[in-house]
């Protein structure tokens, strides 16, 4: 059994991936920390976990980690988590961060957007968690960066014409729409029920902040630069992310070719199905799975994906991720 | 024209005033208050007021209240709004107060359930504002007391039962529901989106601040004492309030007999319709009309209501009172 | 007063007509059709007109129609509608019609896209009710086709831009999403709430059938062709369309030039209002207010609105139209 | 490995029966049918199967059944399903039947709530399959009857009330709130999403189609006769049902008391948690747990019970019970 921490357990992704692991037939959860103001019982603070996890949630307790626990899901916010990292990789843990803290790895760009990083050794050895992309890359690693929510939903959704050099890689349009969750936990007036029910709205226009991790994967998939502008919106909903891509070929496709394409190149992939139409939000809600389609539409490419924000953006990705560092079944925990 | 002031403007009810006084054809809004740190102009706070409202929201200035209105429509929380009244009343206006204060009129009841009372000389004074029980009433007031929202939708259910001595008085059971809106304005956990969304939940169990007023206004109806259990519920919706009364008939009585008491009860009302099936909370959204539906089941009467929380159940019910008040057609700005 | 008729007035836009229309000080409803199996009386047939429209839904008669009405809101839909026009017409009474029918000045273009047009004479003197832009075209006239929601919420959205010539027109991309209430009122399977709750999938996926009526405006106000990609949205929540449209700017523009451009364009529009944040669909619903705004993003335009589908997008705009052609004050009954 | 065919499966109980089968370590789906009409491909049926379900599925053939199948989850709708039960029985596999046909023991009271009844024997030997009253009798069966979603939440509100008999059971009120997945997956009128969106209404008033069910069980936990009052009502959400049950109890009795008497009765059981406030729908939403609570409120006892309606109140349980027959430890695949 693989012995799994989480720390900062008290958030959505904390609680989806104690849901996971809890799943999972070969790893177990063995420790829980967050902030000292937040801690408690697991039960007592998710009320969902009431009679699944009899586990205190504590403040953090290095020696106690290096004891107790094989690997951590680190789901701390962007700029915190770097301060901890290096302490875990230390304490001999390996470690699958959800920050950005170790996606950009140019840090001129992650100091533009961000802020100072303060850990860039081990922003050098951190792998871009993305299997579907770079599986070989994440076995055995010690540190693996997990992608955010948006750029998965987008470069699942572009991978197949990027990789194969179809399309103009300065002028793709990332028009996308995530649910409420995607916000977090803390309460605001955004996202207070009596006004984000019924109302549907874009949000960081301008703010480019998320762009530079899509350009930076989508140029290593395409191997040149790749220029992305990317516009998220939220919807009444809870969870899942629609991404919805607008390319321009460089020369004429067949929707039939690009069917094959598609079904081609995820044809390996278990949490990547093509479909041929539409994606529903609905249908990948819960799941670590991405549903793709692309269509000619007025000489344009229109590639869409569907995920779900807390899965397959973040702690279904995880664990993902942490089956290939050791080498297990990918799906386990996961189908 | 009456000149219309709102204390407490930047509240759900303060916004759904100003868009009622908006459409009224013989009422003017002339004055917006609310506390120093919520002011602004008014479509800035409220995006839905862009193009429609010119006009600031300003701290209260009893000067310029006095010049300015007739009628005070004062949105102030419960224990605040007896603080202002007397200064109001002093002002000159009238008054239509939106919190308990004036509500209860046993002083020894609404201590115990909320504060010291400070203003028992209008208290003694105040109309409980339901005009279809209290019309004649509330004509020319000086201080209308306008009723909970909760106790608006439970009052319209049974009166006509209460009225006619139909039902034991000692075992009525309000089982209520309201949308999210009722929560107010302010963010918190339980109201947070991705926490209320696709949930339901009761909650107030227990507490009986609620009960003593539809207590009272039931025993004036009954003409003797009555006694609720009152359990709300809240849900997945913004506006709303579906109340399910179960009472125990005196001697049996047929459905037949039920529907016509209830049309002949309130054959001159516009605003309270019989339906003949369940009310259905949509179709009183956003209107001040309340549909109501007795039936027999298993022995007992079960009774419902449905009004809209903020228009029947506050502004618009201010509004009808306001009209009564100075005189006008009940329903202007109504219907 | 003036007499209105509404044909079709069963499904969601003759809803949302009756209600305008009995709120408008100058116009009275004086008859409502429908298929012979869908007549009733009007409160029976919708919930929501309990006690506020004491009327029956009546089959069509064409005598009875030109004695009780000035003008017919004609909410047939596409096809049937041209089949009944010229007699309503030919009644002497006034049409805006809410098909597509009279929409699309090129009669080749619509048997592209709809089927054989079987009243052309009467296409050739429609003219276009998107008062905003084609106010003084609308006075007086016999029969007005009255704009899709979609086409509505894209060309406020960008008329400022095309009319000035400021962005090229081979290129614009309108991303947008709507609510519910645009699929009509029949169920089916992919509006069966446990479908479309919690879900958001795009749909009319490379079926350009919207896009005829958006290139013929577009064209219009920027006085020469223009193509546009149009991918609809839908998601779980009643009213409203965000469009969110992308345009290539022929040269360099800021932010604040962009703000001034949006502000003067519309700054005598009463129903028009420009944000200087992207607009919520909740601040428009209901209403027959459209919110933009625009800004620059990755050197493209992106320049946002926010309808409500079934007034600005439908009815709103429809009573609109009447009060132009009648000479009235634009705003009657919709603000 | 247990085999495991689903009849039925193209409906929301099969989805979900076929979801939770696919987690369960000691049982694998053998065979999947329905109605002639209805069959195709599993992932083209069900969207969110694509990559989870590579099975046909077919009309039902009892040859292949018997070879195929150890045990039948029976997801037929009330009076159909007892035409198929005998036949599935003599192909020698044991049967959970979903339907209300063998639930009620009293074939008088069957008839007179549903039609004849025509497999009375099977009816006879037929097993109540509500693990945590009756798990000893469930154990090796051939033929369970899976309870009601609503008699499920119902009964674990009340069942150490009755037990103990601590109420009166003469006067019980059962409130109900359902989601709309209650509903089945045919689209209709109340259920389309710009009708039940933002909704909510009571509905099967005074029909007592389900109250029989209640009061089976409700007398078999008492020992005596007990009579319910129970009226559902439907809100915008998809999972869940928060039943509010109103009790007089016969003599006074404590929060603390109450408190005790529930944590005692459950104990010992995974699925049922006992909360110290209201449950929330959305902390067992997509899960087999059952969350209850009870308090004293003006004299009387009101316990309330979530549980998903899907899950514990249909596939879930059905799966407990599937696990029970056959001697596994009660919670694999649900937990």
């Amino acid at each position: 059994m693989i012995q799994v921490a989480i720390i900062g357990a008290t958030g959505y992704t904390g609680l989806e991936s104690i849901e996971i692991i809890n799943r999972h037939p070969q790893a177990e959860l063995t420790y829980l920390t967050a902030l000292p103001e937040e801690c408690g019982h697991a039960e007592s603070i998710f009320g969902r976990l009431k009679g699944k996890c009899d586990m205190q949630i504590e403040p953090l307790d290095l020696d106690k980690l290096s004891k107790l626990a094989d690997v951590v899901l680190c789901c701390l916010p962007h700029k915190v988590s770097m301060g901890f990292v290096p302490k875990l990789l230390d304490a001999g843990v390996k470690v699958i961060d959800f920050s950005a803290d170790y996606r950009i790895k140019d840090v001129n760009v992650y100091e533009k957007f961000y802020q100072q990083h303060t850990d860039t050794a081990n922003l050098a050895k951190a792998v871009y968690g993305l299997p579907e992309l770079f599986r070989d890359q994440i076995k055995g690693k010690d540190l693996v960066a997990n992608p955010g929510c948006f750029p998965t939903g987008f470069i699942l959704a572009v991978a197949p014409l990027l990789k194969n050099g179809l399309i103009e890689t300065d002028s793709i349009i990332n028009n996308a729409v995530t649910g409420s969750s995607g916000a977090g936990k803390n309460p605001s007036v955004k996202f207070h029920f009596p006004n984000m029910n019924e109302n549907f709205f874009a949000y960081g226009i301008g703010s480019h902040r998320h762009m530079p991790e899509m350009e930076q994967i989508a140029s290593e998939v395409a191997g040149g630069d790749v220029t992305v502008l990317f516009q998220p919106h939220v919807g009444p909903f809870d969870r899942g992310i629609l991404s919805t891509v607008y390319c321009q070929p460089k020369k004429d496709i067949s929707n039939e070719k690009l069917a094959d394409l598609y079904n081609d190149f995820y044809k390996d992939e278990t949490f990547v199905q093509v479909c041929n139409a539409s994606p529903n939000l609905k249908d990948v809600a819960g799941t670590n799975y991405c549903h793709v389609y692309a269509t000619i539409s007025k000489g344009k490419i229109v590639a869409f994906s569907a995920i779900d924000n807390l899965t397959k953006g973040a702690s279904g990705q995880a664990v993902q991720n942490m089956n290939i560092i050791f080498g297990l079944d990918e799906t386990l925990g996961l189908k």
